[in-house]
């Protein structure tokens, strides 16, 4: 066996006992949440069959998809699909033949230009041949032998076999550019009609290379090959195997269903910062519910979750699709919603000035800016913003609707949360939220903390359609989703992982002879029958490695036995934050770190 | 979009709420006991390199191990490795001209044979043809191109093409067996010789064609493919990827490291009732530690685990590689240790009668056997076996050693546990366990449940070089596996599952209308907050579809709200498993509730 060096995948990682402790924290935290809102987990395979995830994410996301290579003897597929194509090149032997055709056609072309010219110049001319070539029918005839450039080899190859070659004379045109320039000053035509005879007679074979190179390449085209030697996929994310799921199951399942799912997704992107190819999604989504107040748990559920998680300051922010529908059916382009929200989705980055740019870019005209305007700076609280928009889109029914819709959620929330006002500032109404536009038909939500300089860490939405892919019409489904790297990160540095969610084993027996490792057994055994996760160092070993691996473990205590301890029975406790030290009967530890 | 009917991959499972209620209590209870015994949770992705993973689990394993097609346009990579090919094939034009020197001998051969059997026979005999054309000589001739069967079908073609032909005569011999029947008795030396320099005529092309189907089917070929369009890998097992890791991260780690990782792994594997092509696994190792203790707490860990999962009969059978060695080298064999275990680990299944003639197979003889027999048949308790074992082994260092340490982790484990009599009844010297021989140094494990049949439920060893294939040597590891799929089938054929194990939701709220809805909202929010998991549901239905939800969902609990509970603020709180109802106040429902 070679020995590999070895390395990861570009874009995965490892996580460490540290790492797993926190991300444990969080996922734990958000699936608490979950159920308590009445969610129930499921999972779903990593894999996927192929055809369950193509066409679902657009043209980018299915070439993000990692494919799976099928597995055994995957190439006799291939072999079936591509010996067919080799078989009809020899079926093609016919079109030789019509090649051939064309061959002789243009040897009796060359014969009679020759004989044309020999008739019209009986002291011919090399200037006269120079320009009969350059004309357009001789190059027209060159042309329909469509192997333009190998003839041109192999003439050329004659010649120089002839050694009649002089690198002087006759440029036949650009085309020959290089090796016409190496014909010889003494050539004869009846040497250049000898010469095509011979390239004809060579290019049957060539002809059928070329033409198995070109299949060969063909037969290697990533569209046509994959689907010979991949069925399956890992999966994009966690909805679409959801729908699957819901499709499949509908019959054991009471809807509305409310489920959650904390698993990964794999996606062929170009790693770089805080982007994996793997990475976790913590998703909940109920289906056959149209009811808002699905909506409104949903804000709550993300209040909870992180709030829970420590964090203090940060937006969940709520738009409606029916709300940029409405707008683009005022300005009178309705047809135009995506290239509008693409645009003004843009205001924090490239402000007013630049969205307008855009938008001009994108077919709206200086009026059209000039009634966007006050939707896109729309100012003050929740309630103004509403009563604005209620204006502004008075006479759009479903710009109405969204607006009503909006009004429900926060209605539902603040029946449901009567004593919160930090909840209340939290939500905020923003017009230019868009994310995932193409399939939400309802609210959309996105969170951001504002403690930290961070993309979202959460975000969702409603469509109405959410199973119809799958043949299952008219179920909708709303959902939201974690983004449990970037909260990790937020946690992080803001230092907000508590201590006790780092700890894995409570206490350490030391280890320093037989005679103490005898003594720490039956100790051991009673500490973790009273549950507290305890190791006994596994064999003798200095004070300082033993202590040293308590540090690397982050062991809080350390159970001391010497010669004196086992004759006492007084253990000695160390504390390995404070460094302090207490003499225990083992009763009294056992209490102590229960 | 086209409407694609979803399905799963072959061997992929979803798992249901109730499912994933029953697989987490499962994976907590097992991984609630790592910890405590100081094991320490890390992950590793999904992915690994493909030459991490190749190479590590035979040339059957490598079989099974799912590739992942490289993203973005792989086919470069194999148009950059399959065109030089075809190239060289052009290139090869000169062995076309030396197949064409070979007809010349061959046409000149039959020329002369022709003109042989004329001299010889001037008024020539068919059947004399017949007996040349059947001589070795001519076969051999025949043979010396390597085309054989194509020129015999463009030699037919053309003999059809003369329209000579008769289906009554010649038969060349049995490998013209069925093209021979059709040839002509008229049919004349001259038209052979013909024939066969019109095969030659055409040969050269056709050649062509099966050099480059020749050289296509190599090209997809799965071995040389597979390393161009695949880079990495799903893996296989926990054991490698952790041993990669350990490797990766050796100056992070504090050894000995206790781990445990519970992930899936994925296999090709032909799908079959319990057996899935994605499955969970639930490791723990501790590497860097050649200490006994650590193989008698991991006879604990699955004591204690299956245990708390409510088995009460279940055998952790133990056994030593070191002891199998031991054996065959009494015997005089140590070359065919891994004949001798993988023959006497039938015993179960095909009886002392059955291994002995296995052995014999497997190169033992009636000799070998007939030491063999005393080790095969050993009886009574561990400490009876170790004594005879003893005894059969005192001229085998190795054989001793073995013995050693199976006492050493046995004391271990008695002075640990005082007083469970049942643990001393579970272990079990099994002199004919070897799962895994190839790699296990020392211990081997393996847990079965009496009370359901059933494969092992777990299993582990020792291997004294975990990280060698990495190149980290000498650090030695041993652990063991909980067959998750297994026990779960297990708890359910037992009807273990824990009831609270299996509730999501405890209490639906009614929703019969807008009033109670709105009366439910701050109640649903106090449920909440005294972290009772629970559900209004979502809009007003009739009362029997809501109870069918609390039904479907397991919902223990449901609060019915009607005009008359508004009105008392009693209201009627159902059990749904008595079906008994109560009026109560909110804070006493959610009293009761907690």
């Amino acid at each position: 066996m070679s020995v590999t060096k070895p390395s990861l995948p570009k874009g995965t990682r490892d996580f460490s006992p540290q790492e797993m402790v926190k991300r444990n924290y969080i996922f734990d935290t958000i699936k608490t949440v979950f159920r308590k809102y009445g969610y129930a987990e499921i999972q779903t395979p990593s894999m996927e069959n192929l055809q369950t995830l193509t066409g679902k994410y657009g043209d980018e996301g299915d070439k993000l998809i990692f494919k799976i290579l099928e597995s055994g003897e995957y190439t006799s597929d291939i072999n079936k699909n591509l010996l067919p194509k080799i078989d009809s090149l020899i079926v093609k032997e016919k079109t030789m033949d019509d090649f051939r055709e064309i061959a002789k056609d243009f040897s009796r072309f060359i014969a009679s230009t020759i004989q044309k010219i020999k008739n019209e110049n009986p002291l011919y001319q090399k200037d006269f041949l120079l320009i009969n070539l350059n004309s357009n029918t001789f190059l027209e005839d060159i042309k329909r032998i469509d192997c333009f450039f190998e003839i041109k080899y192999i003439f050329v190859k004659y010649l120089f076999s002839k050694k009649t070659v002089n690198p002087k004379f006759i440029h036949f045109n650009n085309r020959f550019d290089y090796y016409g320039s190496i014909l010889n000053e003494d050539f004869c035509f009846d040497e250049i009609y000898k010469g095509f005879l011979y390239v004809i007679n060579q290019s049957k074979s060539l002809r059928r290379i070329i033409n198995l190179e070109i299949s060969a390449r063909k037969l290697l085209n990533v569209n046509e090959l994959t689907p010979i030697i991949s069925k399956k996929a890992l999966r994009y994310d966690l909805t679409v195997p959801f729908a699957r799921y819901v499709v499949m199951h509908q019959n054991d399942i009471a809807f509305p269903f409310k489920r959650f799912q904390v698993q990964p997704v794999w996606r062929a992107d170009r790693p770089q910062k805080g982007r994996y190819r793997e990475f976790y999604q913590c998703d909940a989504d109920v289906v056959g519910s149209p009811s808002l107040l699905n909506e409104a748990e949903f804000v709550l559920i993300y209040h909870e979750a992180l709030s829970k998680l420590g964090l203090k300051d940060f937006t969940i922010k709520i738009n409606n699709r029916k709300i940029l529908s409405g707008i683009a059916e005022i300005i009178g382009k309705p047809e135009l919603i995506v290239d509008m929200t693409v645009a003004i989705d843009k205001l924090d980055k490239i402000g007013l000035d630049g969205v307008a740019k855009e938008l001009i870019e994108r077919g709206f005209t200086e009026a059209d800016i000039e009634k966007l305007k006050p939707v896109i700076l729309l100012q003050g609280s929740n309630i103004e913003k509403l009563v604005s928009l209620k204006s502004v889109l008075s006479a759009s029914e479903t710009g109405l609707k969204g607006i009503g819709e909006i009004e429900t959620v926060f209605n539902y929330v603040a029946k449901l949360v009567t004593d919160n006002p930090k909840l209340t500032t939290q939500i905020e109404l923003d017009i230019t939220l868009a994310r995932g536009l193409n399939y939400y038909t309802g609210c959309i939500f996105e969170v951001k903390t504002n403690e930290v300089a961070m993309g979202s860490i959460g975000g969702g939405g409603r469509y109405d359609d959410l199973t119809g892919m799958f043949g299952l019409k008219d179920l909708t489904g709303v959902g939201i989703s974690f983004g449990a790297d970037r909260i990790y990160d937020v946690l992080e540095e803001l230092n907000l992982f508590p201590t006790s969610a780092q700890q894995g084993t409570k206490v350490l027996i030391s280890n320093f002879d037989e005679a103490a490792e005898l003594y720490a057994l039956p100790l051991l055994q009673q500490l973790r029958e009273a549950s507290i996760a305890s190791e006994l160092y596994p064999s003798s070993a200095k004070l300082k490695k033993q202590m040293s691996y308590a540090d690397a473990k982050n062991i809080p205590y350390v159970i001391l036995i010497g010669e004196e301890e086992i004759q006492s029975n007084l253990l000695t406790l160390k504390d390995m934050a404070s460094g302090e030290q207490q003499k225990l009967i083992a009763a009294e530890i056992i209490e102590r770190l229960k």
